[in-house]
């Protein structure tokens, strides 16, 4: 029997493809800094815990298909704070944001049609999108216009009949980028012109550098109708194993489809939901926080590779990720050899290559994402040995 | 913007699209009896939250794509018990039993392509597929040969170029009929003359009466490389809420690239892996404790729709479902009254209208499908609230 051809179509996820060698350092006794992936090591608020040791769990039953109604007020709350209404039809609950989107695809696109997603992207958009026969189409952005968009000509010239939307993060993973009110206010105006879904992937709103915000999309005016945020617990409360996510957009109509994709999986798993619901609670000094402590880590790790021969950087001004130039052919390689035949007193990092962040054949060969998801010290180190490795292996 | 055309061919799920029904019933004082929805009173294993407060839950981290090893474990010692040998690679956790069906017909189909169904099967069959625009091509068996297979002719007659797979649950949801081993042989004879796959869905193994075994569709030889198991905790351990289920093949080729559909979604919620990894450690005397008490829910049931003039039924033998032929011409309309218009003593019942389990037109329209997932006493009140609302119903 053959496969099918999407599922052979698809790549392996680029951060995580590459954990086998991860997993044979640690075996040959080498202590792994992961900066690989976007796994915090922020203690998740004991909130969480909590309320799930309250809730009656004599009978783990199936919750709501369009989710646990108290999660859903959290959620409704937490946007409200910004001055952004969404009512409870407006929301349903997804496993983590990944599904969120993938719900959107299915919602707004037939097998073939496109969406248009500024590359670097975060990587996995790749597999929500090729599973159910999406295919994207990027808009380029680079390193020295430090990711931001092109020129709204640019953009409209990659808008064929077959495009339904646009999908962005925002704070942008791997770029760590926030896009300005023009940006937005952009995108906003194409979508209008040419009858396009907007799907924006909020996932790191709130952490935001230098007193800037990160506005959600749902701050702009007119195009309700159009847009789609999808949200999720992961990041910004450190919950990434808890696996909870949102879709909401005021468009009633799609609310009333994405359902029917939502009963069909029957729901998210009860008890996560109940926790949830108190991480969506959590007072605003909570996030600022927890933005501050990101803050000084990206100033660590941004002067760090500053002070690295050969390495160019922007500095990212939200999310918890920067991509980086590195002087070598091939990062990948790099990587891998990092893994296999370095150490700095038993010590060596993972990054994940950002090739596979790119829908252009050709670009980001030579460049990382960094997660700076770990702590001062650790990035410190971390940092070390980045140069450390760099040297030995350019000086093979 | 239109939606896509597969989103809006979706049907609204026949087992919840009611739902609104019992609400408005509930919210005017009535108690209603939900005999719609395979969600089980029975309370679920104490060992299922001891395990979750036992873990270390600091950071709720990021669990493997693949799944935790702790409960990939329990799920190839769970198979051994019945001298089924899969090894870890053989095996990848999935939310609930859907995802790892969504996860199969994406692996072995491209869109437009084909499975084969047994009907009347359960409904969110269409969900999983059509999501991702795989056709379901119905195998029709009736209600008087016990939802038995037809004849290996009649079958082979369906398959197309485009035919992938056959996919069944076993025991069978919504018919409770477990498939005897000549027919277990016969689907292994036409997969391999006709290079088919094999999704054999078990998750209600163990739920099988009278003495019967439901074997798994493993123990078949010769069909390793044919053969998809989808497994779930929530029906033998009543953990609906958890959505824990997995996806298991000997073929390689086919897990790896599964891998891929696990690495974009990242992985299912990892304290539920943990508590469902202690629900199938559980001893055999649990599943036989659980078996017998359905059992003896099902005799209730089966004998109450025995006393019912003009209601038709065969007894089922495995699963907790049966499917009812009544007295009446439209079963969801008989449903809806029931719900709107009809009680005894303030209560009243809900069950699932059957039409929505087959996919041939015009078939099931006078069926209901009844869950016996209550207590014996609040079967037996059911059923009596079913008889009278039959007869009030066909004396208006």
């Amino acid at each position: 029997m053959k496969l099918s051809d999407r599922i052979q179509a698809m790549q392996a996820s680029p951060v995580r493809k590459l954990v086998p060698y991860a997993t044979k350092a640690k075996k040959a006794g080498k202590k792994v800094y992961h900066l690989n992936i976007g796994q915090p090591d922020i203690q998740t608020p004991s909130v969480f815990m909590e309320a799930i040791n309250a809730y009656d769990t004599e009978v783990i039953k199936y919750s709501f298909s369009q989710g646990e109604p108290i999660l859903i007020d959290a959620i409704c709350d937490y946007f409200r704070r910004d001055d952004i209404h969404f009512e409870p039809e407006d929301i349903l609950i997804t496993n983590g944001g990944s599904e969120a989107i993938t719900f959107a695809a299915i919602a707004i696109c037939n097998p073939g049609d496109e969406l248009l997603v500024p590359e670097p992207f975060y990587t996995n958009y790749n597999g929500f999108t090729g599973e159910v026969n999406v295919n994207i189409v990027p808009i380029t952005t680079k390193a020295e216009d430090g990711f931001h968009l092109p020129s709204e000509k640019e953009i409209e010239a990659l808008i064929t009949p077959k495009t339904k939307g646009i999908l962005f993060s925002n704070p942008g993973n791997p770029t760590g980028t926030i896009l300005r009110s023009d940006e937005m206010e952009m995108i906003a105006r194409i979508a209008i012109k040419h009858h396009l879904f907007i799907i924006s992937d909020e996932v790191y709103r709130g952490m935001a550098f230098d007193g800037l915000e990160a506005q959600s999309m749902a701050s702009i005016k007119g195009i309700e109708d159009h847009l789609i945020i999808t949200e999720s617990v992961s990041k910004r409360y450190s919950a990434c194993g808890a696996r909870i996510g949102a879709i909401c957009s005021h468009n009633k109509d799609l609310m009333k489809n994405i359902l029917k994709l939502g009963q069909a999986r029957l729901c998210v798993a009860t008890l996560e939901q109940i926790g949830a619901a108190a991480l969506y609670r959590l007072p605003d000094s909570y996030t600022k926080e927890i933005r501050d402590e990101y803050q000084a880590r990206r100033d660590i790790v941004f002067d760090a590779l500053q002070q690295i021969p050969g390495v160019l950087v922007q500095k990212p001004t939200g999310a918890f990720y920067m991509v980086v130039k590195l002087p070598v052919d091939d990062a990948e390689k790099f990587i891998i050899w990092m893994l296999e035949h370095f150490d700095v007193n038993g010590e060596t990092i993972m990054l994940s290559p950002a090739e596979g962040f790119y829908a252009t054949k050709g670009l980001g060969k030579d460049e990382a994402r960094i997660a700076y998801v770990l702590n001062k010290d650790d990035m410190q180190k971390a940092m070390k040995i980045l140069q450390a490795g760099l040297l030995a292996y350019n000086n093979q």
